[in-house]
């Protein structure tokens, strides 16, 4: 079938005859439950034995902010085989893919509607006390099974060529490491705090940090990234952590996926300033998001390192001294990723609902300028970090 | 034509049909010259016209020591894509590419009968008063503007794919980046001077080092290297200066080839010990050779900031402070690459002229002495220097 958006009926249609996941007698029921910005979501259920899946099909343009971009087609098989990937890599916390349609830019794959996304979740004040553990190890097994020290490294460059993603990369080059640090047009922030904006494109010595990081962003092709790992990202219920949505997965940093999940954290710890009245729940709330971030950096280093005792294949790099040399740039990295990420979600194109639904436009202000002051922080430190205690005194700064 | 070596005959045959370089009655005589260790080079020409090519066809293995090792192909196709590339950047510097048949893996280009190999020259105790210019031009054209900083950062990407070349970087990451660190068969030494290398082997300061250079030569994808740039891989006259046989080219770090052009005018500087035997000539032509390497510097950096001034595509690299940080880390690492490249030209599997074929084997381990004292010194220098001049300072102290 050439490529056209698919219709509800069609989507049923070509659901009933995927071999091996529908009973022959299913009654099929489709919902197209996508935001239609960037891809259809289908979810298609058997009402008779239960049985459902998700069908996803890339379109060919983003719709942001009422502009069309036109986006390759091929971010769907980005998507598909980085899953694959990532589930042969660390089973259990991805979706499992049932089917890659090439010519439909369509994924098969797993119903995780019993999850919620995280963001939500912390948004409405949950807790989860698996996350860490989860996303840690996620993070650990996918950077590096996919790097230099934890596969064939001929290999490694072939799996390269096939993750060269240059049109979702152009997005984060710009919406992350250019945009937020000028007056350009993407940008998209609170009048109320134009004067901290202002203040931030006139910055030079954060500028300098940012560029540092962004040649780290385009020059290092460290690991198979996720390449967009906050927490919109993640499908979370108590017990289950799915980390979906790798459609920016290219090699690069491993400080990039780390650093995403630290600065949503630290995004929704800024929020909380909207959501919690009370100050004492409020900073008990906040203490337990600092205790993930910590516990997030924690559980990756503790099993990478563990991988790299276990499973390193690169000789020199058992060479003593430069293990610590390796996490202390990954750690630096996370640092000055999550600055760079916690920025643009202030005054860049995209935001999070963290900050963005807290309907009054003062303590929104209050928000986005604890988290803008976090991210600068977070920024200038990132090659002169030693520890991950160093992010959470930041936090702890800012938002007395 | 499916793939085959070709015989002679067959040589003038796809000469004399390919159109536009010989005349219709050209009588064309043919020689093999290559080494036979990778390739055929056909030399083809025209005895009534004088009009002349070389013909380069890959061969499926590389004989070394007696070794046969299977080798793609399509580095024949890496190598014609890098010259024209390189041709276009930099014009008059590499050799001009006719015709590229992917079938036959053969390259039809300039012929440079005229020039001699550098390294050649050098033995010789010639002298390239422009050599430093060319080269530095050469180097800093093309490395810029394969860059992100000198191209569109999308199309960098794709061009980053089209030069995926795991079976040539495999030699470069064994050879250069571990062998010679450990007591590997691959080795080759003069058992005279088997005391320094024990001692290399144990010396974990400075395997840390190499595995930090490693890392880089293994993730930085900073620009199109040539990849082998060794004074082997120069065509030279006192007024010309051409680059040629491309094929380890792949997207590296950018001091990787400033560092080849520099170890190998300091194999040279250490090879004198048994060229020269005047002690104030000696002097002399050493001088010569530290000016140079001072110089190859001078130009590359001179060039690359001109390049940078007016043609750069990034917006944050124009942050003041940047450029600098930027230079600094090319500078060090072509000293880290330098001198890895010195070393495993003295413990590892292939060796340089400027030092084998020194006849007296305890002459040979002196000049080896001088050579991979200079190597260690530069490759623990690497990430605290600050000039070339520490470069010239540390060859001096130690061809005392």
């Amino acid at each position: 079938m050439s490529y056209h958006s698919l219709s509800l009926e069609e989507a049923i249609r070509y659901a009933a005859n995927l071999p091996g996941i529908f009973p022959e007698n299913a009654d099929l029921q489709v919902r197209e439950i996508g935001d239609g910005n960037l891809n259809l979501v289908f979810h298609i259920k058997d009402s008779r034995s239960g049985a459902s899946v998700i069908m996803k099909q890339a379109l060919p343009y983003a719709k942001v902010v009422g502009e069309s971009w036109p986006l390759t087609l091929d971010r769907a098989r980005i998507e598909s085989e980085a899953l694959q990937l990532q589930e042969s890599l660390c089973p259990g916390l991805v979706p499992h893919v049932y089917a890659f349609d090439q010519e439909l830019a369509l994924t098969v794959m797993e119903d995780l509607s019993d999850h919620i996304i995280m963001r939500k979740g912390l948004i409405e004040g949950n807790r989860y006390p698996l996350f860490a553990e989860h996303v840690g190890k996620f993070m650990a097994h996918t950077l590096f099974y996919t790097s230099d020290l934890g596969m064939n490294q001929q290999a490694k460059k072939q799996q390269v060529k096939r993750f060269v993603n240059p049109e979702l990369c152009k997005i984060t080059e710009d919406l992350i490491f250019d945009d937020p640090y000028t007056d350009s047009s993407n940008n998209n922030y609170n009048p109320l705090i134009r004067e901290e904006v202002e203040k931030l494109w006139r910055d030079e010595e954060l500028h300098l940090e940012v560029a540092l990081l962004r040649e780290s962003f385009l020059t290092h092709a460290e690991a198979l990234l996720h390449g967009d790992l906050h927490t919109g990202s993640i499908f979370i219920t108590p017990e289950s952590t799915k980390m979906i949505d790798p459609e920016f997965a290219y090699y690069g940093p491993m400080g990039f996926d780390i650093g995403a999940v630290v600065a949503n954290l630290l995004l929704n710890y800024a929020g909380q300033e909207g959501w919690i009245k009370d100050a004492g729940q409020r900073s008990e709330f906040r203490q337990y998001l600092l205790d993930t971030v910590r516990d997030v950096w924690g559980h990756f280093s503790r099993n990478f390192v563990q991988l790299w005792e276990r499973d390193n294949v690169d000789r020199m790099a058992r060479t003593p001294g430069y293990r610590d040399l390796y996490m202390k740039k990954i750690l630096r990295d996370t640092i000055g990723f999550a600055g760079c990420k916690m920025v643009r979600r202030i005054v860049g194109l995209a935001h999070v609902a963290d900050i963005d639904t807290i309907a009054d436009p003062q303590v929104r202000a209050h928000a986005e300028t604890i988290a803008l002051n976090i991210g600068k922080a977070l920024i200038k430190l990132n090659r002169k970090a030693e520890s991950i205690e160093e992010v959470i005194a930041i936090a702890e700064q800012y938002a007395k």
